[in-house]
């Protein structure tokens, strides 16, 4: 299994907005067991969304966009997405219900502007937007979501049961007091042993002593431990203190 | 111009390393004046980084990639890059003599993990790392740093001023207590009459009024004034309060 996360946005590329949408979303995947292959970020423009989408929909198996879902004229995910699979908007009837639903809880009338948001590629699935109302829509394999976080948190929350399950990745980290160029030749050799546990080393820079954390992540628990075993002995012969963190999926 | 973020790590795709260098590069190249145009986050893999680089380092006038260039087994990026280009990694003179000069303030020797860090593309020209000794390089159009943020960091501004200078990008931005779906037909309407600015509407979610602000950018400082009127007028019809803020680039 393959995913992607395709971001819309010209604020992310402007260096306006942190994204933050990535890391919880990579996250999520991580602990159903699905890998995370590549993340795309695009401006809003027709040409680059739905190559990417294009693209992204060819090579994996889901594919998750934020933003561009809005009501404004640079919200324009809905039609580059009816157009990227060949299909055309229409105003999706049960859209439009849930907006004038959520509109009456406010006490406001659902209005012209408010009306694009119902704008639907036909033949996709509505996603459930548990915060504004405006729902999302599933094309194919792609999953086309609201850029603003606490909302595509919750829509992906929603859509999160219906994604396969595949074996959650279990990661171990040691961190302890080394230098990565001191262990870089002894973890190649582990590494090369341990085919099937993928050994990442991230030094932390700007302390006042040097300190690493190596991460080992894998979907096999008994070839995590075996290559677990072998770096906590490669780390303490440099620092004794070193500290071990199990991180296992929930549940 | 079009420049283009390449991120390589395995660390940002499982959700473990909120990315940062991002936001950094294109606040960098905004006020620089060169356009970015796309980012690609890809795993530590041979292909995905060497199709990744190609493809980019194609359609754009500039590659700033982050990330593998360190002395560990999973410090993949020199290597993908020399394939990339058709050509070979060398131990480079320059890079090792910084290296054992970097290494000599510590009271350390180069071993054979840290020198590692010297192989080099044949062909690539160095960049600086004021932090670590360690460089990046560059080759072709591809600026190949570390992915720790603030050696990164320190790498960009060396080579900043090597970097063609584009017209920086001017931008206002309005913000008032006003919805999208409320403003939506209006904007749209200035939008075209003002195709040389660029408008984006962010919606603040959350709070307990409604919140939006608009963010105008234009490389024309008169034609982004023109538009900004007509928004400044058209949101204060709702939010007499709404506050403009002129954000210039520095000097």
């Amino acid at each position: 299994m393959r995913a992607a996360i395709l971001i819309i946005g010209n604020e992310i590329l402007s260096g306006r907005t942190q994204d933050v949408n990535i890391k919880f979303i990579a996250e999520r995947l991580a602990l159903r067991g699905i890998p995370l292959a590549e993340v795309r970020i695009v401006r809003d423009e027709e040409k680059a969304v739905i190559d990417a989408v294009r693209s992204l929909s060819e090579s994996c198996d889901y594919v998750f966009s934020t933003g561009g879902i809005g009501p404004t004229h640079d919200d324009i995910t809905a039609d580059c997405m009816a157009k990227a699979f060949n299909t055309k908007l229409e105003i999706n009837a049960e859209a439009k219900s849930r907006l004038v639903n959520y509109y009456v809880t406010k006490n406001r009338e659902l209005n012209e502007g408010g009306l694009r948001m119902a704008r639907i590629p036909i033949g996709a699935a509505l996603i459930d937007n548990p915060v504004s109302g405006a729902p999302g829509f599933r094309i194919k394999n792609v999953f086309v979501m609201a850029g603003v976080p606490n909302i595509m948190q919750g829509m992906f929350l929603g859509i999160e049961p219906t994604l396969a399950q595949g074996k959650p990745l279990l990661s171990n980290t040691i961190t302890g007091a080394v230098r990565e160029s001191e262990i870089a030749i002894e973890m190649e050799g582990i590494q090369k042993q341990h085919p099937d546990v993928e050994i990442g080393s991230y030094p932390a820079m700007g302390g006042t002593a040097p300190s690493v954390s190596l991460v080992l992540r894998s979907v096999d628990e008994k070839k995590l431990e075996a290559a677990t075993q072998k770096i906590v002995k490669m780390v303490k012969n440099f620092d004794a203190d070193a500290v071990v963190t199990y991180q296992r999926p929930p549940g």
